[in-house]
């Protein structure tokens, strides 16, 4: 499940003589961080600090213009990393003054998986797949009426349906049968037919004038609590073209599911929320129709995952029996509705289509997911999690699956964190921390200056303040640590990731104990769901073949530091992939493959839920997991052994101790 | 293809010595226009002129309270005829003041059809069909869910469905998946729900509280040019419960389909024209929905008829091309729409079945005509015949259809004719007059006082005035007749049916000769097209076993003097068998038996267009036929034979000869 990326080149920096292949054309301080080599780079790679200064000594790289440098430092082929591109196999040497990475130990490189599958990649997940969309668009030269051939508009276009395509035609949008007589004729009778293709046979859904069967697009959603994530796709070519995404504006009605329950029950609360959300996803179609320059009427059709909460309030559909034991959603799968119909700002003939739920509480974002990573296709033993506000996790192959969820909160999404955002422009999305003087190392989303810090940012903080030892297994931060970086601020000690005049913002970007509880329990309840799960069908986290993440980390996760605080088992790294926005994924399939949809309700069909509220093995592990990263040490008995390793060293080094590099 | 009544009685009427058999119940002085026998009767039967007294000789009878008869006359059993009752065998005496049938030949008795058929009726045309309607509605027993049984309404409700009733549930409306939840519990899992049943399988429409399987009710529509008809039928039991009609609110943009067209290529003229006609089914469905007492959640479905113009125009579709050539309608089939979204004042969960089209000028009234009567299923070769403002006649059997189409004019629904009216309560629907004292025998709808004429009433009306040689074969009066009746009025001469104190109008209720042109160039398009489809195919009227009429006439239609005017030809008059609204019967017969939309459309492909603009041949047929009864007198040799002898026999009578009776 290795997925290939593109030409790529070899960069080798020196003195430490480490070397890691990147993509052409990759940030040189990103392939720094891949190569585990610190520089410093306090303004998360916006060109403004000056700091990440390196020399050029062989190879071509592309760079934008700074101030930061000299005329003889260019001469000199002096460069600063954050704003320099690689474009051949490089050397670089690193001064003194951007070098402090004299003792990080060796580590594996980290798993880096593109953030956005195409059909090529999609296929290499589920190579079964076809990829033929669920609404194609159809070109027809129709024979012109005369007096010997004068059938109807409609047969006419049903006739040349049947000899062109061989398709036969039993229903007609009433929209397409209202506007196709001026379309044939304006257009000369050389018009395009936009048609869904369903088991039961195809569904005429538009007409056009011309030839416009390159012109197929659709818009993917994931409908989460407390994010919507949108892609625009070019169904023809199976890629995503723009993408865009925001909050759920249901947000100020509350956190999680169950309180937008209750808001949904007070009158004309469940209008709001819809308004809401739909409002919420119009905002971000705008955008996406806006950067990719489609017209909205090629955009033949939508396709949403989201929980079952926020699928029924989206559609309109009381939730209210979702919270009320024995929890009974509506249905488990809706038939498309008309987009337009729930107010989404998108042409009258396109349909929306959103996934199989499997219950109240596991919904169609993980049918989405378990579709998209293919684990229903396969012989080996797949665990798959979706780390969201809401925590779901599958475990089987293509023979059984069996689910659960578990209230994981909104912390790697952002919420619950001081500084927490989503993985956009802006979000520190990696982080190293220097063992020796405890300094930064960030990359920010965009290469820009810092606002916050995403998922994936979140995960790679508290690993590195665990690694140097600046916080305890508790995560409450040493209070013998004299640092400008530590210190009590309003709400409890904290360390400063970037300060005030390397941010976009007035004020420093720190993470606190707070935020780090947060991510804790977060952290905890993925954790023990897995164990629950597998303890269920009586096996356990070595018997797992492959364990793939999905998530609203950001564009990469690093899997060691996922380990390192409990979030991930303790295997194999390989065993591992990360697949990004799980519903994406599989929203992605749906549209650009019609036997998709029809895998979708077999996806539904197969899982069986296992419910984890009131469950007292849950609890246990939960309580056990509220540590990192974990109070089962046997468990993480690598990860300990190489963490005692690292605090030993920075022991001594903290006390002066000469030790070899 | 006999239509059986209800129990029948015999009436003899004296001192004629002439008797028929009637329904038990019917109305005295219908029973005695049924045998010929000529009571005066100028209020049309309101019982207020008491002309028309009689003296029950043996039997029963019911009468209403009149202060036309002394206690004296009571005692010794006088009554009016028209408010009198037929409850068993009579024996009738009709006193000389009553009498002035001295004269009148021996007639055969006309063919007397129900104008309502039921369903057992609807069967006697078309066997064949199935009982099962097109919508159905099932009592659902629910299991209540539990922690063990926890699926979802949806599926609860399909589960059920499926054991209970064996059926697969494909689609359901999105609507019902709103309101589901909320219904089920408040209805404590006891629920009705509301099936259509497709070719493609079963759709869930509605669902109710309760049992509600005896509240499943559709309206059927014949949306004519000129008049509207609405029926609320009874699914259940097979029988309409209501009807109502009124002139289709159009008729200000244009009398026929081509003004109309031409009205809806202004700018707003389709909506307009779409408005009106919604206006006006909206108008006599609340007339139904009041008679009928029906909860219109309960109306389950629409089923409407109309030529292609008005079924275009009605779903909105532009017309425009109708009368463009080659003359292509938007579509020959048009999948059911949701009433509601035309604006239909009907439940959203109800949707409009319209029936297909054949051609721009054939359409979805010719095609539930040709249902209803059921002559597609029959070996014997029918002629099918449908008045409208556009008359349509299909020729054909089980194994062949052919079809043309004429504009006929709207004399026979009350269009053109001075005084003419629709066939509702007022409208005088039969008419004799005297060859004595050439003074009228009327009988009205509804026994009131007349208001107006409708189509019957004008065919006997017209055929009576040439039989007692008040006009000539062109439809002019004789100037030398000294009649107070006969006189010149505003519009050249007339003759007076109901002296203003007998009507419910201001003024006399006359015919004049600008309608009867009117009405012999209706009946001259209805007979040259009838002649040219036979031509066209190699056939006479001669070949035809079956003549099937449909049309607006009234309640019932005179065949004998539908001949003797030139409407029908010279045939059998057992081969004639009147339906009444055409449309209606088709619609009725989908709405009721689902197998019969499969059939409706089987109808549509089966026929075979012939067109008649520009047709040489019916322009001459034409021409011909515009003469009273016909310029082709050996076509009509008995009908000239029995007016020759009428004709001789009044001229003896007005010399004052002495003559046998």
């Amino acid at each position: 499940m290795e997925i290939k990326n593109d030409e790529k080149v070899k960069v080798t920096f020196y003195p430490a003589n480490k070397s890691t292949k990147v993509k052409k054309g990759e940030n040189l301080l990103r392939a720094a961080m891949a190569a585990n080599v610190h520089i410093n780079a306090s303004c998360g790679g916006a060109g403004t600090c000056g700091k990440c200064k390196v020399r050029i000594d062989s190879g071509e790289v592309t760079s934008q213009i700074t101030e930061k440098l000299s005329d003889e430092e260019l001469r000199e082929n002096f460069r600063l990393a954050c704003i320099c591109n690689v474009e051949s196999d490089l050397a670089v040497s690193i001064p003194v003054e951007s070098l402090l990475d004299k003792s990080i130990l060796e580590r594996k490189p980290k798993k880096v998986i593109s953030p956005i599958l195409g059909v090529a990649k999609l296929c290499s997940l589920t190579p079964e797949c076809q990829t033929e969309s669920v609404v194609v668009k159809l070109h027809l030269e129709l024979p012109k009426p005369n007096a010997d051939d004068n059938m109807s508009d409609l047969d006419r276009v049903s006739v040349a349906l049947k000899k062109q395509y061989e398709l036969d035609l039993p229903s007609t949008d009433f929209a397409v049968i209202k506007k196709m007589s001026k379309i044939l004729r304006e257009a000369d009778w050389n018009v395009t037919a936009t048609v869904v293709l369903t088991r039961r046979g195809a569904k005429l859904i538009n007409i056009q004038k011309g030839n416009t069967t390159c012109c197929n697009y659709s818009i993917v959603i994931d409908v989460g609590t407390t994010s919507v994530y949108c892609e625009l796709l070019d169904v023809c070519k199976g890629e995503p073209i723009a993408s865009a995404s925001n909050y759920n504006m249901q947000i100020s009605y509350g956190e999680d599911v169950i309180s937008r329950i209750v808001y949904s029950q007070k009158k004309g609360g469940l209008e709001k929320l819809q308004e809401r959300i739909v409002s919420t996803i119009n905002g971000i179609i705008e955008e996406v129709i806006e950067e990719s320059g489609v017209d909205r009427e090629n955009v033949t059709h939508l396709v949403a995952a989201g929980n079952t909460t926020m699928t029924q309030i989206l559609l309109g559909l009381d939730p209210k029996y979702i919270r009320e034991a024995p929890y009974i959603p509506v249905a488990n799968f809706i038939p498309p509705v008309r987009a337009s119909s729930l107010g989404l700002n998108i042409e009258n003939n396109a349909y929306l289509y959103t996934f199989p739920v499997i219950s109240s509480y596991v919904g169609g974002d993980i049918t989405a997911g378990v579709l998209g990573s293919g684990m229903f296709l396969r012989d080996e033993l797949t665990l798959y999690i979706d780390v969201g506000t809401n925590g779901e996790m599958v475990l089987g192959n293509k023979d059984w699956l069996v689910t659960t969820s578990c209230s994981a909160g909104p912390a790697f999404e952002g919420g619950g964190v001081k500084f927490g955002m989503r993985a956009t422009k802006g979000a520190i999305e990696q982080v190293r921390i220097s063992p020796d003087d405890h300094e930064p190392m960030i990359l920010v989303i965009g290469n820009v200056k810092p606002k916050g810090i995403c998922g994936s940012g979140m995960i790679d903080v508290v690993a590195e303040l665990l690694e140097v030892g600046l916080i305890d297994q508790s995560g409450k931060f040493y209070r013998d640590k004299n640092l400008d970086r530590i210190r009590k601020g309003d709400t409890g000690y904290e360390y400063v990731l970037a300060w005030e005049d390397e941010t976009q913002l007035t004020r420093d970007i720190t993470i606190n104990e707070v935020d780090i509880e947060n991510l804790v329990r977060t952290k905890a309840a993925i954790y023990s769901g897995c164990v629950v799960l597998l303890n269920n069908v009586g096996l356990t986290f070595d018997d797992v073949d492959s364990f793939i993440i999905a998530g609203g980390f950001g564009h990469y996760i690093d899997v060691e530091r996922g380990i390192s605080i409990g979030l991930l088992p303790e295997l194999d790294t390989e065993k591992f992939t990360f697949i990004g926005n799980g519903s994406l994924l599989g929203a992605r399939l749906v549209s650009l493959s019609k036997d998709m949809l029809t895998e979708a309700s077999k996806v539904a069909r197969m899982m069986t839920n296992i419910e984890l509220s009131n469950n007292k093995m849950f609890m246990d592990e939960y309580i056990s997991a509220m540590f990192l990263p974990h109070t089962d040490l046997s468990a993480f008995k690598n990860t300990m052994g190489r963490l005692e390793k690292l605090w030993d060293r920075n022991n001594h080094i903290e006390k002066g101790d000469d030790i070899e590099l």
